[in-house]
């Protein structure tokens, strides 16, 4: 371990998980329950009862040596978690750098995708995207290592009213951008006003009392903004055709938009991205870029039990151990490595095409797992346009265009330049946009966000796109698993294959994000250790 | 002008700023307009155009005389505006400090409320909290000023899903923390639902067509998560009884609470709140404090310029000057200062009190602005439990106590301790709060506030409260006037009575914030340019 981490008071998660250890985790609950104190997030938290420090030791076990395949978050948390139990890990990397799809682009970033030349970012000094994930729900275990390794985290502005909406083939309100606080307004004041007005003339069969229905109609007119007699007359809540100011300067409201042409603009089917559970605000994200969580984890694991640019070629084990074959940097030749066990986090897309002798079941369920497209591009402007015009600080903007969506940066606030998120898109529409060279997206995302900011011709610098599918060693942007797969073949990947186990966002109901990958090594990790000690 | 700012790049703002010197705010919106670019409150920020530094210099004119009655928001605006264009302006503020309202507890603030002893806040380095404005909406001009003066800003966090709801006395859900995630996915859930089948089965007379009665149905399925057949079965946007994570752990969803209980709770009426348009997010607060501002106003206006602790006693004029007569800090006795013109922004339930001889119908249309009660209490917690325990970092939990609110700080996190928003009430709830003692206060908030987290009694550390009311030279929360009001008597506020000209947040559309003491000042200093140069 490179780094010691300061040993901490014990707070209340550290209370439970010594309470774990001592009665396990039934112990826990039954502790916390009475105390009904935990929100669901923490009790989950506190399921994770680390191997102790001195397990090993104390019971006379010799080192054991753990190759990890993989430095992205899943096999740097199996490292930092095994480590700190004594255990001698090895990681392979097959790229540069660590971090897996915890990537982010930076001046200087330069690598090739499948088929392509070399793409370098030209951004300036300071200015960076998120190439992977970017947002980090405050109730995912990321926090946790965030604030036990010192990540100074800010807020990631997943909900903004003054984002756009954009359609195009969508009625009257087609290629026109609309502030989300307009099409919201709207839309609920005309919902609420239909749905008052049926409960309070009665029309509905509903299970309710008088009262009931009263209170119910009352907070419709609150939702809608409605009328005292139910109707839907517009809202300042949608904003204003002349803002309201000092002294005499009371302001004009914005006319709503009929119902037709609202309702045709599908802006409402947009809403309730905003309401899934992971996508709920407050949602934060590391203060300088995503990779400072790869930075800590790697000061922590230590450099050197890292070997970079190492492809990993076969994968093979015995009744006692694990052996890997892997390309060697420079000498051009092929190395070997052998351990007591394997923990392999290399994507499936990428791993069913590499010769291992995992069970047949298991190879199939390697071979049968989908992994989503996704591709996404920064633009570096000379210019904060959004913030100095639009007065819009972070958040997104939302499109039936290709480029599906335009993130607005949620750090540097009144800063000179800035990189924007110009696609963000998944499916059909990123494996389009990745079929383009770097220049055809380029010209894509500005030629598209354009119709929405008409000042990116003008303030444009540079840009570097990425498309998951095509990125070398990933080859996807997450595992996508369908209700069958999951009951299917899924569980079979959860199963260690004799002395391999697999792990990663795959391997996890959180596919996509960096806590699947972490929670997934945990319980690796956990039941390795189980099995180590009762060898 | 003690610090000069760094002369700027044109921005399209200070572009549009030009352009209305020459051609007035006609030809800012004429051009805006056709390029069809800005928001309407980057064209209203584009309305304020300062008065010319040089206008008083080119025009022969002497330095004119200035009496500015407040260093709140609104004074130290004007005096930074005419400061820079060469007027003479002193401003005499009461306390021993500036900011008006615009005030941060922290380490020993110490004052005391009218009729009281001396409070001081016993925080520890570092914590704070603001005990007026905490929040800037990222359209106000406020925003502005502080790019203009290099404040850092980080957002604010308004809303927050995994904040709660505690009601008492509202049937099954009485006395239960509620997630705000929970209550929203059931009420839009039930509600879409009714409203889905009543569309879908044609039992509202609408004036749709049939595909149009189609894409509402699919927005509402979408809005509420609906099955296909349309019922609301409870939903993953309300959270898990048992978290999802890696592996098998696929989670176990939350039962929904049942239509009649969510309805009793009152929980709906809560939703809208954040849909205020000056309660959307994204929301901002300077990094340290909101008194970040004033002190920026107070570098660049000069703190020579202020007389701090003078209490003006009689307001007087004549046809060439004002006279304002004040108490002497030291001295005992009462000074005057006499100029050319008087920017009062005392508020007008303390400037009812000072002897003045405006006319009889400002005197009357003084008298007549009512106030809003306000409280607020800061609770340094030794423990950041709403963050470990509950993964709630920053937004507010709501209830009908007393203490109306709760703000868990939407900054610092991860830090050790923190100061929460122990309540912030408005009207009754204020008034009561406001009659209690400092520490009948803070019991009452400790008492109220634990019934929402039990971790109150184990980590309370100190408080420090605040009453609007009772606060001394302030005497409210902000002006609040009724439709009635602003059409009998405000207008005649907002005319200068012969040379005294009334400013800040009463004297706007935009009571209680800042950028209504902002741009209620721009005004002000731009009419008395526009006299002083025809004079």
């Amino acid at each position: 371990m490179a780094v010691q981490d300061k040993p901490e008071e014990m707070t209340r998660r550290q209370f439970l998980t010594a309470v774990g250890k001592v009665g396990g985790s039934a112990a826990v609950f039954s502790l916390m329950g009475t105390m009904g104190l935990l929100a669901p997030q923490t009790l989950k938290a506190a399921e994770y009862v680390p191997p102790g420090v001195n397990d090993l030791k104390l019971s006379g076990r010799k080192g054991q040596k753990v190759i990890i395949l993989g430095a992205g978050i899943a096999g740097l948390t199996a490292a930092y978690e095994l480590g700190l139990a004594g255990y001698d890990c090895t990681i392979l990397e097959a790229k540069e750098f660590a971090g897996g799809r915890c990537w982010t682009v930076r001046k200087g970033t330069s690598v090739a995708e499948i088929g392509t030349v070399r793409q370098t970012a030209r951004f300036d000094q300071g200015l960076y995207f998120n190439a992977g994930p970017m947002r980090i729900p405050q109730f995912h275990v990321t926090m946790d290592y965030c604030r036990k390794f010192g990540i100074a985290v800010e807020p990631f502005n997943n909900v903004n009213e003054s984002g756009f909406y954009y359609n195009e083939n969508v009625g009257a309100l087609s290629n026109r951008r609309v502030p989300k606080r307009a099409a919201k307004a709207d839309v609920r004041g005309y919902t609420a006003e239909m749905l008052a007005k049926a409960v309070h003339q009665n029309r509905l069969d509903l299970p309710l009392t008088a009262e009931e229905k009263s209170k119910l109609v009352d907070y419709l007119r609150a939702e809608g903004d409605l009328s005292p007699d139910l109707f839907y007359k517009g809202s300042s809540r949608g904003g204003y055709k002349e803002e309201p100011g000092g002294a005499l300067d009371g302001g004009v409201r914005r006319d709503p938009f009929d119902l037709k042409s609202i309702i045709d603009s599908g802006f409402g089917r947009y809403f309730s991205n905003e309401y899934s559970y992971d996508q709920q605000m407050m949602m934060f994200h590391p203060v300088g870029g995503m990779d400072k969580i790869v930075d800590a984890f790697v000061k922590r694991v230590g450099n050197n039990i890292i070997r970079y640019r190492t492809e990993v070629k076969r994968i093979s084990q015995s009744e006692d151990g694990v052996k890997i074959v892997y390309s060697s940097p420079g000498s051009g030749g092929e190395k070997e490595i052998t351990g007591d066990y394997c923990i392999c986090t290399i994507p499936l897309s990428v791993l069913k095409h590499i010769p291992a002798d995992f069970s047949p079941e298991m190879s199939k369920a390697i071979a049968s797992t989908n992994y989503a497209s996704a591709g996404k591009i920064g633009l570096q402007f000379q210019r904060r346009f959004w913030e100095e015009d639009d007065q819009l600080y972070g958040g997104n903007s939302l499109t039936n265009m290709d480029i599906t969506q335009i993130y607005y940066p949620p750090n540097d606030y009144f800063s000179k330049k800035g990189v924007v998120l110009g696609y963000y898109a998944f499916g059909g529409n990123a494996d389009k946009l990745g079929r383009m060279s770097f220049l055809e997206r380029e010209r894509h995302a500005l030629a598209q966000g354009g119709k929405i900011h008409p000042q990116y011709a003008k303030e444009f610098e540079s840009s570097f796109s990425i498309d998951w599918k095509k990125t070398k060693f990933q080859e996807g942007g997450w595992a996508s698993y369908s209700a069958n797969d999951r009951k299917s073949f899924y569980p079979i990947l959860c199963k260690p294959d004799r002395r391999i186990y697999l792990a990663g966002e795959h391997l996890s109901y959180m596919t996509g994000w960096q806590s699947g990958a972490i929670e997934s090594a945990q319980i690796v990790v956990k039941e390795l250790h189980e099995r180590v000690m009762k060898a």
